[in-house]
């Protein structure tokens, strides 16, 4: 069974290695200790929502965006077909409510 | 500051409320108490990734599905614009997958 902790710790990593930065670096910023981050990326802890939105503001990542990955890993864990993921330009959401 | 418990609980509520289904029938569907799942509803208590996976079979929705609406919700109280998903047909993948 794919469990949502893993994932997101296997997003979290991925996110940070691409970034070029260690759990050091990281976990400094995000105010979290370097043991807790590296448990949740390994998907042994479960995040709390504060100290997951604090891990994304450290990595300048929109929780959202975050979720997202998570949510096609584990599409395709649940042999789903993956999601595609358009975003939607700012003026048009401006268009679709003034209309 | 958008709490991933408070919008995940947010879309759970909703999604039971939309299948006409009482608390009590899908807590014991999923095997959760009735007060454990009333608090995750309402974002007061981190739903374990093992406890999440239940409510979601309780629900007979894929936990990808749910993450995707905790997105597009998260999203939005992050200023974002929202995210367009649109599920990729099966064939599709196989034919892409093949090429």
């Amino acid at each position: 069974m794919a469990l949502l902790r893993r994932e997101l710790g296997d997003v979290l990593r991925e996110r940070r290695r691409a970034q070029g930065r260690t759990l050091r670096e990281v976990s400094a910023s995000a105010s979290v200790s370097l043991g807790y981050l590296s448990e949740v990326e390994r998907g042994e802890k479960e995040a709390s929502s504060e100290l997951l939105a604090s891990i994304c503001g450290a990595l300048e990542l929109p929780l959202s965006q975050v979720l997202i990955d998570v949510s096609c890993r584990m599409a395709e864990s649940e042999g789903l077909a993956p999601t595609v993921v358009l975003p939607v330009p700012a003026e048009d959401v401006v268009a679709a409510s003034a209309a």
